[in-house]
């Protein structure tokens, strides 16, 4: 049990650990454990509308798939031309002595091959929880934004992952609150 | 699609809404979206302890169990004293139109309820998220965590939930990196 | 006198507890204890250009209008949709035992009836510091500010809070450090 | 009108200006905003306590005593040795224009001779509002709050001030919603 | 030794000390540590482009040249107006005791002197530091960082700072890494 | 000089990111350039002590030895287990154009060998500003820092450097400013 306390405080550390793209961005703020939420959100709302796909393993994956970066740190598409990770040995180290320590590392070989019908839920899963981040700072006025959104779309690699991101990018990021309330509750609060 | 794409900047409003505990603790930070991954691993973990509990639902309702705060806000012990939440409302508005809208209020039925195996480790798991964090607190010196971390371990209902905790309490918040490592290694970086 | 340390301890929550409509709109931030002092200053102001007021009534009011907000945090129109406060009740915990708590009691019923001109001239000031804010962000580019002013310009219930809102919408929020200036000041400093 | 609204521009500088106290402190934040309502919040309790003083007189002086700053920024007592604030000028350049702009300077003047009572008890609302923070820290874990603890209080005129703070330094700044309260509550909110 | 490792600790006050301006600019942050770092690396460039300037002076210049604000604080163009800061007896009580405070003194009386070509450089890396965030608020969408960009361009003293400035603002502050890549990169990160 | 240009913007990066070893202690936090300030700073305080060391050298050094973490991000010690960052293609492709480009590389190599008197005056150098910090840590009451701290100081490599450590460990990082000031000051500002 020990080793598995140890487990649940270097989940913590992922709380701690800046996505680091925003900086290159210049607006916007993230932890990766946020982005690992959204991402695993997001892999629910895929197997949902893909009911085929082995929810339970899309969902773990997409829980998973950076969790290595609380020894590693998170790498942007500019650190990645300099700075190699060796995730594997990461992936030892944190799960040594885990009993589930097996199964981490057999997902996470899956996730990085992308075969599977659920690699490839979860690749896109993390790319469209980055799609609906960038949306909003293009709403709320980054005009580089736009560009990224651009290129992040073109990562995708299921038809079920381009069609609802052709839909967040024209959704404005207030509409689930905002559309369709009466003004009136806005001036009253009634 | 819409209606989804709607949903998933709904869960980036998670993201922006703080945990309002900690501002009656004095230190620390946290956002709902980071507790909610923080549970959803600890209910990965919990079921991989007793497999007999369903995974997918498990991870399902951790990930969903906080949802309705993006409309609500997050109530600690205090607000809950004057603050009446409407969450079956919240879960109305949020999912009417969701293709998997009535599963979604379903799975938070059978959490509010408290009766199933699976509903149980979720709350186990939700607790077990605030007290890694009242460690860590604690080890970094808040002498108020002590009372919030036995307040918390009573809350548990389940003996596995019970007894990772008492691993908790006893694990330093550096543990998973720090010890085991040759001191050279902290001197030298080989 | 006990009771009256810890009432002030109270108020030091106010600090920590943020308004929770920015993370809505998408930019800005602002602690409850900031919009108390700005909504005082206002009342102050309104009490000038209306001097039969009774700006004793009218600052007390303003710098306790959303007190209660220490044990029940701020809600926003859209949580204002889902959430109950026991205002009264807060109230009650709040005053039990201070020499001047029934005063607070009757001040606040007199604010939340709005009847007297005072409870109008409170409610006026709370919505101007709002304006004055969302015109800030509107300046530094927030483009959904606009439909957020139009809509809490509408809220006002007094001719001297619209007329003083029409001067703040059309007014820069640099204005008051850098019209009027030489430029050679911003070039030289002298 | 356009002048009255400029200086609501400028009394929302007041929330982005911080108290540059603590930095020197090392724990701890607030915004010269936060302290005027703090004062002001502390004024009113004064005068409650002691009925004679000129209550409107107290409220006003607590809100502008630091007013300036918006202009000047914060002076703690390292940098007083350095810099000189030529308060006068800014109130001059704040006030010009403004219907009540005399009366702010008077009251500022009232205040800087520290004859009346009211400018006693608002010298001692500013200080006490300092003693609640310096508290909350060293509750938090600060060891050298103490020390400046021992020398705000040394700063008071006021008898009804000096009483107050004694209080203030006995109780715990969690008093105000953990003390009395049932152990059950935080257990099971209920 | 001992007045050495204070004039260390001294150093690190610079880090939490704020950059004032950009609170009046309504975007963007820095502390006076960064400003003194990009300052000695512009002080580095401009040395390089010219020669015949005295290196080792300009740089330990850039890095000294606002070291008194740990006594004293930032003060930007609206603070100037209203507060004198006593540099020199801030300067005499941070070098009592160093074996090189004489060294300190006489530098910055050179460089506020702006007499010798060393002093002029380093006037013009100052600035152009500030050019160089002025311009990455301008590229995210401040709208105000125009004018403050044309007002410090006015400010600069030698062609080379002058030929600098004209490129800076003409550069987009992502250029660095985005410009030359080819889009692949983004797309697929190799 | 377009290239120019983006150098100093990509300098404005290193504002941007953090530190990455104040997640692992708990506390504090600081920026690259603010690093890097601390560390010249520290260098011309060495070179101050140790005259015949080459001072224009050792400064750029200081400014420059991390420059690199624009493009790489930092990497602590628990990082560099994971983490190989290919330094030589970051600094050839930040240097690529840069009329001062073969110099930067020059240096670093020399930095990083680690044979010269300046190379190891800078490596102390680097590891004094850490050392400043933590004691600041262990001050506000990091129970971390001194394990930390020890581990750091078997870190150096000079007399000088060690000599000077040994100061800093034994002062509080208030002297600067609290030792030897009367305590009437702290009471009465005068």
């Amino acid at each position: 049990m020990e080793k598995i306390a140890q487990f649940l405080f270097e989940a913590g550390m992922l709380s701690k650990t800046p996505r680091t793209g925003y900086r290159f961005l210049g607006t916007g703020r993230q932890s990766v454990a946020e982005h690992l939420f959204g991402t695993a959100l997001i892999g629910y709302v895929l197997c949902r509308l893909e009911p085929t796909a082995d929810i339970n393993k899309v969902l773990t994956m997409c829980l998973l798939h950076d969790f290595a970066e609380a020894r590693t740190g998170d790498q942007n598409y500019v650190y990645k031309k300099y700075v190699a990770v060796d995730e594997r040995r990461a992936l030892e180290d944190l799960t040594v002595g885990l009993p589930f320590g097996n199964e981490i590392k057999e997902l996470l070989a899956e996730f990085n091959e992308q075969k599977t019908r659920e690699a490839l839920l979860v690749h896109d899963a993390d790319q469209l929880e980055l799609l609906v981040q960038l949306k909003e700072e293009q709403d709320l006025g980054n005009t580089h934004a736009k560009e990224w959104l651009r290129n992040a779309i073109k990562r995708l690699r299921t038809e079920l992952g381009k069609s609802l991101a052709s839909m967040v990018v024209t959704t404005n990021f207030t509409d689930w609150w905002f559309k369709g309330e009466e003004e009136e509750w806005w001036v009253n609060g009634k």
